[in-house]
């Protein structure tokens, strides 16, 4: 009994996530600088929790374990946390303790993936919806009536678009059939159900560092040991990377070969063979992310899909429209063999059964004009990323940034180990960068900063003057965290 | 190295569930009685798959321990295996085994659950979309271009959607503000969420004995011991249900107290405080499945949502459009506090990030006529329930179905435990119905079938002819699975 009600207070105590008095100090850079301290300490951790270093539904510390670790007096974090709570960064309960929420929860204002004139988000690398998207979206209304008699469910998906994209993989230089297409509801849930596929708890997992948070969130629930190879904007250290599956014979590995995220790095078609031998060698399945693949910036010919060298059913290609047409299109595959196919459904069905019909017939509308979209996006791409880059050319010309041949962020070198306490400086000028650390597997990358160029060319202009002053507030007043969350 | 190839040939061998040849004999009815013994034997199997009584993605014993758990030559059984290949219920690799998929699989013919002519699908119970929802489509369209801007990400659901949904619990009689609605893709999605938030691995979960697969898959695969309280068409034994919050103090219950899937049960006020006040007392959080509580056939007063008894939040409660309005709009959501909507959003990233921005528009729309629509969905499921009820009388007059005041489905007593087999040789004359034991999460239901009432009478009236067909062909060769995979 005792033992039950005290599984019950953890539970609505906020979740499973704790963070101690003594790292939480050292994130927040152990003794405050600013003055007040109790505001210091309250825009660290706002910031900590805005950059996601610190997530959302982690219990922090009672008040006088912070207190001690940081050396300040109770009052001063007891002032901080309710600053917290009063921003909505800080849910507490009597006898629970306190848990970070992302400012906009429990309201109905705009997420906070929405820019506002007050907020610039270089964060989220998503760009508005492709022309066009509302045509097709009329268009999908009008198929509808084929489908409205049914029942709805399309659990492989909707068999003219398993045929589309299968259609697209061919024209990209890959034989495939609509029943290699698993339909999914965006990318991140085609990696998460190949990885509940694949996995075997305790399995150990390769990815890149840095790599893209959200899929590595996904494979360290799943119970993965995480290994990790290093990529920069250059690419892959090609002997580490053969070294790592030789040594590790990982059970799966989960690569974004394609305009990498966040270094931009594209995989050459030498490597790509390279890749898939190795995995073949070491009996390692591999999750290859190719989200961004279609968002070439520059000309030139791109290399074969990874698949292209895959001689036994072990790649597993993810793919989705949301950077092509538009995130609000919850349309995303797994290109893999039938039998696979097949086990991804039934491991769906615990999930949510099926994506939605009108999405799908959008998708499949506007893959038909797909070279059209490619040439628009690619036009919009270029000229943002060319504002952005000389914007920081000449407001920041120490920075030494990526530029990338294609996807929609750059990465760039620091002078100095402040991605963090950059970060958080610049939300209180009201722009929202990706700090280094949230991209990594292991170690910290407080010396890198992610940019996404999906916001029009004044915008990105004005993002880089407010980054600009943040960024010489944050070496005058260095409040620098250092660690992370994720050990 | 061994062990690393070990791990390998396993996960490429068709997944984690295996079968040996003595429960699949167990399930098949240990020795054929029908000539050819290879196709009864085969026939059986399919049967099992098809009712998912052995899942998709088993693992089928070696042919030598199938043939010597039967009793019949090893030929045999080559021959069975032989003939589920041939028609799609079985895929082997070379050194991998064989395991079952459906037989669609891999295929872009239209899923199973896709009624056609030659075959009608009582087992799914998903009606055909509302009057008006091609219609609604076209706003959603319309309005779509106040959201192309912007990314298209909405985590906690699209404002307007959350205000709808929160404006028909206020409807209902229970208060409910839109900040404590967390929009999902469909019921299912809910559930698996609120199970992944509230659930330690190791923890018991009370559910209803039989109850929604789907549901108790999630459960399981979350970790949970499952405990079970029965229900019948009368209702809940509220004696039984007390103890087991008094005996097991559940970490988490799930339960269906709105036309109860499959017996149709409703649960009266006076029970539903009851159950409220015992979990509050056993220190359990409640997911209540209100997926059909807007689907009440028959006139007369409702009782009040499970939640409005809440006092605490513990009550969560997970409802959908997809039987109300159509199943191809994939838009559910969880009622519960802002701090647990803030959590499910958290949790959320890691699978799909967010919900599709048509469907969203579709329902809002579509929910501001939600009174007429459910006037429209009651005559049709009355006329359709009793067409269905008419024929089973005439046709089957020592079946006991139940007469549910609401939902989709109607649960009959058989006067003999042969729904597994019924249900294979209904296969074979064209229908689908469900068998009790996919509804159990303990115990057999063999006396047991769920027959859904959503598809138009001159197709159900057929449905019964060929059901009566099959259930005499039953008596007569009875190959009879005893036992069932789900212990």
């Amino acid at each position: 009994m005792a033992k039950q009600n005290g599984h019950r207070a953890e539970r609505s105590g906020g979740g499973t996530r704790r963070i101690n008095g003594r790292l939480l100090a050292r994130l927040i850079g152990e003794a405050p600088v600013e003055r007040p301290y109790y505001l210091a300490i309250a825009r660290s951790v706002s910031g900590l929790v805005l950059d996601g270093r610190v997530p959302t539904n982690t219990r922090l510390p009672a008040e006088r374990d912070l207190a001690a670790a940081l050396g300040v007096s109770r009052n001063t974090v007891t002032a901080a946390y309710a600053w917290l709570r009063d921003n909505r960064f800080l849910e507490s309960r009597q006898g629970a303790g306190s848990w970070t929420v992302l400012p906009d929860s429990g309201t109905s204002e705009p997420s906070p993936f929405i820019p506002t004139a007050e907020h610039i988000d270089l964060g989220v690398a998503a760009p508005p919806a492709v022309e066009g998207l509302r045509a097709a979206a009329f268009q999908a209304a009008e198929r509808l009536s084929a489908h409205v008699g049914g029942l709805g469910y399309y659990p492989y998906g909707l068999p003219e678009l398993r045929h589309a994209i299968a259609r697209r993989y061919v024209e990209r230089g890959l034989p495939t059939t609509p029943e290699q297409i698993f339909v999914t509801n965006g990318s991140q849930q085609g990696v998460a159900l190949a990885v509940d596929m694949l996995l075997q708890s305790g399995d150990e997992v390769l990815v890149e560092s840095p790599t893209y948070p959200h899929a590595l969130d996904a494979i360290r629930q799943a119970g993965a040991r995480v290994r990790t190879v290093g990529v920069t904007p250059q690419g892959w250290d090609m002997e580490y990377l053969v070294d790592a599956f030789r040594q590790w014979k990982p059970g799966l590995a989960y690569l974004i070969p394609d305009f990498q995220n966040p270094t931009g790095a594209l995989m050459d078609d030498d490597e790509r063979r390279i890749l898939v031998r190795e995995a073949r060698r070491a009996g390692t399945h591999l999750i290859i992310d190719e989200s961004v693949a279609e968002l070439a910036i520059d000309s030139g010919d791109l290399p074969a899909p990874v698949a292209a060298h895959d001689t036994d059913g072990r790649v597993l290609t993810v793919g989705s429209v949301a950077k092509l047409l538009w995130g609000g299109l919850r349309v995303g595959w797994v290109r893999t063999t039938p039998p696979m196919v097949a086990r991804l459904m039934a491991i769906r069905q615990r999930f949510d059964l099926a994506g939605a019909v009108m999405d799908q017939l959008t998708a499949t509308h506007l893959l038909a004009d797909v070279l059209r979209i490619r040439a628009e996006r690619s036009r919009q791409l270029r000229r943002n990323r060319d504002v952005l880059l000389r914007a920081l050319r000449e407001r920041l010309p120490d920075w030494r940034p990526s530029v990338p041949g294609g996807g929609l962020v750059l990465w760039t070198t620091l002078p100095h180990p402040v991605a963090s306490a950059l970060a958080t400086a610049s939300v209180r000028h009201g722009v929202h960068p990706a700090a280094g650390p949230v991209f990594g597997a292991d170690g910290t990358l407080e010396r890198y900063l992610r940019l996404a160029y999906t916001q029009p060319p004044d915008v990105l202009t004005d993002a880089v003057e407010r980054l600009a002053t943040a960024y010489t507030e944050t070496l005058v007043h260095p409040v620098q965290p250092r660690g992370q969350l994720y050990v």
